[in-house]
């Protein structure tokens, strides 16, 4: 007999558990159940296709429709799930032609994701709230993505104003430049990039302006108005200026509204409580993605999501929902962002996040350079290492530097030394590669992490073992 | 009293030493006996003086003179250590003028490093061979490229042989081409770079063809001769050519000479035998880098001279000389070259390495993309993973890619899964770094580690625990 697989939600969480379950069953009868019309399609590249740099917009799919059947997936598009029965095992869902349909399964997992975030602003949300149609976006799926084109395309837009600089909106800052739109960004904290350390946001607020975008921060905009010509005013901390467009790019809230229906517990970030199985503990039924807390090395339960981990959460639920018996292992928060010329990347945990884990994180920030200085082009890299003062166990790093430098798999070399609970000590034993014009004997991530040593660790005689030293006075003799 | 401390070798090992011994105890007096007048130079920049990259030479010093002398490191330049008497813990030196001198130490780190292997050609070596007057060069100290550049500048030089295609040869034969040289390669066995598999080897070898270079197979060079019109005929292996300059680099033996004639032993390779403190067995003496073994996390003991590891050897020879109680962590053999545009790395075992090391070892070779497909620039990485087919440990892992992929850094992160003894299934748990640009949400190092559990451990169902399977059939009610 085989084994009645229901998966809702088409984006990477689902997908993965789908493939998973058919790679290790392929018997398993796999369904999967999207609410829209693009199942598996790579939301993280959805700037570049506004940049104009990936087209057409369907190579964004990680798979084709074809891909994903051809590997034993019924897809159900633009069908969605309003109501799991867990004692009857059956979801229910509507078809896109209305119609009501209860679905069996022997196991469901539910990638559901998540909703963009809508901060407070007068004149948007709620029924009279200004909308695609008026130019004022938010972007998370696909089908935004083609109303903010419309608004892009559709007529002249000189000018746009992109509400929050996280990721997501530090990219589309450079799409929009890179559709020669005058682009301003503007959010409440003091500097962008909040996922890295101030001194390094600094760096890509200074990278993006010499690209002219105009960055706005400690700027909270509170009222976006249409004007009499068809603009956006924007109003709030000190802005107050008409836009053609505006994307509100203010981060994301866990999508938890069926399996709270269903019974599911939420914790960290109002996200479903899961285990390290991805068991939501309601029976028969398993959770991954962006919709659920994210078990952190580091820092026990949160909610971090991001595409990699539900990549692998989800990979995780399908391997057990085909009675595998697979554990995520955990995220370290490794991230990294394109800005221009400039990658910034970080991982582990920055230092208030380190003290509400209960560490005593202290920080050495260094600027090694990616290759040794005699060979042409050597560009500096900022590091901030941050490691427990009393253990020297590393906490997380932070870098910037220009792309080329290998900034990301830099970040992963620290990464790994995170997921292997490595003190920073512990990073200089590691066999790095070296060749001159493309690192140093000790490699960048080794010099950042000596550099932290030097500052919180200080080398001391004190703290060698004594050795017995020769008593008579250094003597040179001169022989014939 | 401060330990006097005398360091043999003014090289990577030597200088890393006296540096690391400064940091920690910054009383001693530590003096390097230096056989040259380049005290702390990075050979392994040579090949890009050559080529005219980096100018002037001076500029391959790690450190300048001045810089060590500021670090506490007092040089004896242009002096040669001749013997060692371990009883009276002195060091007889050959100053520069002849003198005879005997050094008191209460520590000594020997770092004599190794000499250019000699391979049997006839009219090479011995007092009547060709040498670099008449246009044929070993090539591993400064005064061996100065008299390299003397023969390439000193006269016309339309041609060029070089005799070895490892790492140096290969890095010598893009310097040569970008001189505007005709080169010519040739090496006796069958493919380049033998430190990857020949499937990897036969991409670099068309990278180097790609850009004008005769490389030379199977070619083993037997008698090298002077010309009447000044050139040098080679002969052997179907080549019979003349060439105005010829190149031999056919690795290094390590140089033991005044450790044996202390009464050091030998191991690996015929290098000096010491233990993960450095210590070398005699009283009070340490050695490091290049003349002595190599401690391999994956193969034990073995000979694998590279400059990462003389530099870690030699701080850990340096701390343990003023009383530390530092230890090697061992290498697992990560290195990586740049040839023209391409880059190939490697960490870990070959299969016959890890065979002989006792493991069983299985190789798959797959092509991930460095990033996604959909954004611009994407190219694929050939990488090789081995691992154990009993326990799925990774062995090994080589990389060969485009100039820009993060090739090396992508090594290390293999490095870093080796250095803890991960398996390949582990490799998926990793937390890497995505972002369209410049991965993808299974980082290609994770493909690559999928790719071999897909071939060697295919997933089964058999070998999950089975759970309850519904018995009814799957269901499909149609509602209103």
């Amino acid at each position: 007999m085989s084994r009645s697989l229901v998966i809702i939600g088409g984006s990477d969480a689902g997908i993965s558990a789908g493939l998973r379950a058919r790679e290790l069953d392929p018997t398993a009868e796999v369904t999967v159940v999207v609410a829209d019309a693009y199942p598996n399609y790579s939301i993280c590249g959805i700037p570049y296709y506004v940049s104009g740099e990936v087209a057409p917009w369907q190579s964004l799919a990680h798979r084709t429709y074809a891909d994903l059947e051809a590997a034993g997936l019924t897809l159900r598009v633009n069908t969605r799930a309003t109501a799991i029965d867990v004692a009857g095992q059956r979801v229910a869902v509507t078809d896109p032609d209305g119609t009501e349909e209860l679905l069996a399964y022997d196991e469901l997992v539910v990638g559901t994701g998540a909703h963009p975030a809508v901060p407070a602003i007068a004149g948007v949300g709620g029924p009279d709230g200004l909308g695609p149609a008026e130019g004022v976006h938010l972007l998370h799926t696909i089908d935004d993505t083609h109303a903010l084109m419309a608004s892009l395309t559709g007529r002249s837009v000189g000018s746009a104003l992109i509400v929050g600089a996280g990721y997501i909106g530090v990219e589309m800052s450079e799409a929009l430049v890179a559709r020669g739109v005058a682009t301003t960004i503007a959010q409440r904290p003091a500097e962008v990039l909040a996922t890295v350390d101030a001194e390094l946001g600094s760096l890509v607020r200074a990278e993006m302006e010499a690209h002219g975008v105009e960055v706005l921060t400690g700027t909270s905009v509170t009222a976006l108005a249409r004007t009499a010509d068809g603009q956006i005013a924007a109003t709030g901390g000190g802005l107050s200026r008409s836009f053609d467009v505006v994307v509100i790019v203010a981060g994301v809230r866990p999508d938890v509204a069926l399996l709270v229906g269903a019974g599911a517990t939420t914790g960290a970030g109002g996200a479903v409580v899961v285990d390290e199985t991805m068991a939501t503990g309601l029976p028969h039924v398993w959770a991954a993605g962006d919709c659920v807390i994210t078990h952190h090395r580091l820092m026990g339960l949160t909610y971090l999501p991001l595409g990699t981990t539900a990549h692998k959460q989800g990979r995780v639920a399908g391997a057990n929902a085909v009675g595998g018996h697979a554990r995520f292992a955990g995220s370290v928060g490794t991230q990294v962002v394109k800005v221009f010329d400039l990658v910034a990347a970080r991982t582990g945990l920055l230092e208030h996040e380190a003290v509400a884990a209960g560490f005593r994180p202290v920080t050495t920030q260094t600027s090694p350079n990616d290759h040794k200085a005699y060979y042409p082009g050597a560009q500096p890299i900022t590091i901030r290492v941050t490691a427990d003062a009393d253990t020297g166990r590393l906490l997380g790093a932070q870098l910037v530097g220009r792309l080329g430098s290998e900034i990301a798999k830099r970040a992963d070399v620290f990464a790994t030394a995170l997921f292997h609970a490595m003190t920073v000590e512990g990073i200089a034993d590691l066999d790095l590669a070296y060749t001159p014009p493309l690192g140093s004997p000790w490699d960048a991530v080794q010099m950042a992490a000596q550099a932290w040593s030097r500052e919180h660790r200080p080398p001391s005689i004190d703290a060698l073992p004594s050795v017995p030293s020769r008593t008579d006075p250094l003597i040179k003799e001169k022989t014939p």
